[in-house]
């Protein structure tokens, strides 16, 4: 039994905590969140102990393991605390929001030989596992292109896009995950352009954009298309595209049930997509956990490491020169 | 070049005039209709010659060939005046709407060994073609069940009600063809039942049904389900499906686009389908008369026969029988 | 906090004890199975008492309710046992395989205003509530036609054939329930046809079927067509489709992942099916449990009662009889 | 009567004058082929006059329009010859392959006030008509990101490639007109990444690619993305998908039939997509000349103009010197 504490009690860190506490391979000890009332909440909910402080909790001698759903900024000095003190972690992205610190905390990650997974929830969708096993098993010969259609179904509140990064750092960063994860190959080139067009004003505000489009080049020639808009009014839509030498591969997005409806004014109409992440991922958060836990028994290698998230940040980095700059940037 | 002159100028005439003319095999010599504004009409369009009098075209030495798209109850007489003649023909479902009609004038073509070949439009349909290759490449195994559900986009008028024969007859007629062409073997009993949902008192007034199901078995034990109804708000419905012991096969129906669209109320809505036969079936009159031309050049079967048409007829007369009767009749 | 009791330990049992130790509003007390072995292996996973006595079980202070998943032919006297002792009960199909049996169960049942569901999973399965609902809503006016096609993936093994009661009582009961929760109104009459093509030797033995078709219709008119086979290739197929007076309504299968194929030889093909009913409708046995639970917390009325399954079984009978006499048979 | 010759008899030139010998409102008079073997055999097959002179025939007096299906180093020459002699032209893409020459001929047939429409078949396919009538009747709201996917069957023949002008101006020059079609306004900045992953060697033999990636973005902010690909091992692969503020629309490909396949291997299978353009885009051709004819006869501009040739020729221009630089070029 693998003794786990979750360190974040806000949204993504009940996904966690729960996941934890179902999971027949891990027993869920505590939660931590400086809002006592969150951590009590969710305690309370799935019978296991309390704390405000995250440090103390992951130096707690019955952790064996932490899964880090805390915000951005303390996601470097959390993992290298639980680093340091020997224990397993599932960290969310990103590593940090800045490039220097990110590399930093990989290099002394790397240094303690450290066990850290990277919460890239999407890796761990059924259909994206199986896009990734259908490539490997040759159906589609060797990758030629990725397009990546990558839609929120509306705009954050306010407050969250004046402390997101940006578009780039928040939100296009899975797709610079899943970019990687699909092509097999990493990004020699990034260019990207960006867009006001959901609400120019708020945008221009805090110096973001609300829709962006990507290409970027393999040093063996693969392309990679990503295409971004924080609003799609028909739901949270993601979708992944791959062209082989022999194939392509596409997955399609979920919904509620299955129903068509035929009527005189359309025929095949379908429900709105599944509206969010919580709800289109939650086989994914639920995998990866799972995969987490097994690879930490078997002490087989871990699926995604920080070099990962590392990885992901240098790509939306570049991409936010080549806005400023015009020009595609090497990475 | 096989001359031909095509029989009745209303709907479906002008469809065939119009494949003969534009057929490199063919070349069109007249158009028959005892209205003769409705015959000059066609003839002007088409640049052939027009007439009142169906057996005096038949009779004319430049034609080889006629198509018959008269009403109903004309089909054995011409059938017959054109194979006594030497003339092949193409002659609309039915036979005749009376069984005891329908079997001396197959076996009269029979003894002339006439060159006669049934319109059944929906066996040369692109995609009800591909069902029956597959079928026959051995896709699906051997047949276990066929599934055909069957949909008029709205009642016919009441005028039409008054004389068409019965839902059985007219409509379900073209399904019980579909049925023996999709099963490969006879059916030998018939169930049916019918209701009255779309217009009770229309119905009632003149003894039909709008709605019905039937089920059918072969000797071999395969089944075969027929639904249809008088009305499909979404337009003419018009499906198969084929259960074999290796797979399953279906169509679909068809659109005017492919466009699918994406907004807040629903996904992936289509159109409605192509409202009726005329424009669901262009390609199928296309190859129906492509068949039969070519099948007279090369001198090969016709695909389809006389006995084809009395078969299907008498599917129907067995399944009128069994909604009076509560039982299934034996074929 | 609702005291539950599972009996029956076997697959259908594994999964309703999972459920109620899942549930919030629950709390799994036991699990009783005449094989010890299996009763403790289940509660020692579950972390609840074990018994081979299902009476003591159901007689136990600390239990409100109990989930039947025993034997078709202890259901009747467990039902009643619980019942008289005050206990709710969730009880899967059948009442019982003899109808004068399920008759006197659900007449004792009515007198004593026990609390008893019948387990129809279907009814719960996300896409079937949300086609329930669309009907309800008025979005496709006037039911007219109902078509269900239900087909396991396979034969299943002898010895379960030889106990099974026969396909309409094993198999097609499921759609005989759906036909109602679809239709919305009672079917007045039932034919049906059987075949033997799967395993024609096995079939004769048993005297049973593997492959049928029913047709049923109401008094007001409305049809209904079931085909069911015991074996199809592609996987667990289980459509239905609802024809009305302004549209129509489908479901569709459901697959492990939403991944589509493209190569040189086919284009959109998708996985097979989930390939039996403890995969398809693992979501319908939840949120069976979870209406069982809620209706009992909130004292509302149960979503489905034993005369729903005595009804189900009354059509199933109906049917039988229709194949044995070749006519449609009054219920 | 429209009075038609057709330039060109080759695979484009026999569909066009096809089209023309069908079309109730044309005649068609002429064609015209420097290789008299060519133009006789098309001649004769549609009753028709055969020249091998263009000049001659588009100065007959019984022309008054001409179809312009030749090599595309004549085009602008004889779309002039056309103008000067008041005759109607509807001319293959390009204008020309060199940017100034093709600037010359759309000033000078400004100057002339000629009657000239560029045959971007295209734009005349029926779901691409229904998605831009969707747009223009606000189904979703105002657009923000077109994606454009665009991919031949097979690499064209060496012969071909060493004369194509490179993918940019043979094969996306369509992919540019659809994203100004689909836009609804000009891009104002191109990138574009091209690659050699199909067959590098005859790649780099005549420094074109096989594939490639564009970005453009309009002065509203508007973006398009456009991937090409030299070969689908599927078909002929042609998607357009429109996210607009209010939804998002999408087409889809054409297969020979509908036929879907479902076995233990797979489900919901369909065909290859139908193979290349001729076949795919039958609809769209005989669609063009339609709009063409009509604008003739009732007065109404032409859907396309020498200037949308010009632009979507500008817009490949950009694109090759965005791939010699790396940069986003202004256009």
């Amino acid at each position: 039994m693998i003794r786990v504490a979750v360190l974040g009690a806000g949204r993504i860190g009940q996904i966690h905590a729960a996941n934890v506490a179902a999971h027949p391979l891990a027993r869920l000890i505590a939660v931590a969140d400086p809002i006592a009332a969150a951590a009590d909440r969710l305690s309370a909910q799935l019978n296991c102990e309390a704390s405000t402080d995250a440090e103390a909790t992951i130096a707690r001698p019955d952790v064996d393991a932490v899964v880090i759903g805390t915000p951005s900024d303390t996601h470097a000095h959390l993992m290298l605390c639980a680093a340091r003190a020997g224990k397993a972690v599932l960290c969310e992205k990103p590593v940090d929001n800045d490039l220097a610190k990110a590399d930093a905390a990989v290099a002394e990650l790397k240094a303690l030989d450290a066990k850290v997974m990277m919460a890239f929830n999407r890796r761990f969708d059924p259909s994206n596992i199986a896009l990734r096993q259908a490539i490997d098993a040759g159906d589609i010969g060797t990758v030629r292109q990725v397009i990546i259609s990558s839609r929120d179904p509306g705009l954050p509140p306010r407050d969250y896009v004046a402390h997101s990064g940006g578009i780039f750092r928040d939100m296009a960063i899975h797709d610079f995950d899943m970019a990687r994860f699909l092509l097999g190959e990493e990004p020699v080139e990034v260019y990207a352009k960006a867009s006001r067009v959901v609400d120019p004003a708020l945008m221009e505000e805090f110096d973001d954009h609300d829709t962006l489009m990507v290409i970027m080049q393999t040093a063996s020639g693969k392309q990679c298309h990503i295409n971004c808009c924080r609003e799609a009014s028909y739901g949270y839509d993601q979708r992944f595209e791959i062209l082989g030498s022999k194939g392509m591969l596409m997955n399609d997005n979920l919904r509620p049930s299955t129903v068509r409806r035929f009527t005189a004014a359309e025929t095949e109409a379908r429900e709105p997509l599944l509206n969010f992440f919580l709800q289109r991922y939650t086989d994914a958060y639920r995998n990866e956990l799972d995969a987490f836990l097994k690879a930490l028994k078997s002490g087989s290698p871990l699926p995604t490491t920080p070099w990962d998230g590392r990885q992901a940040l240098r790509l939306a980095e570049a991409a936010i020169e080549s806005v400023r700059t015009g020009r595609a940037v090497a990475v």
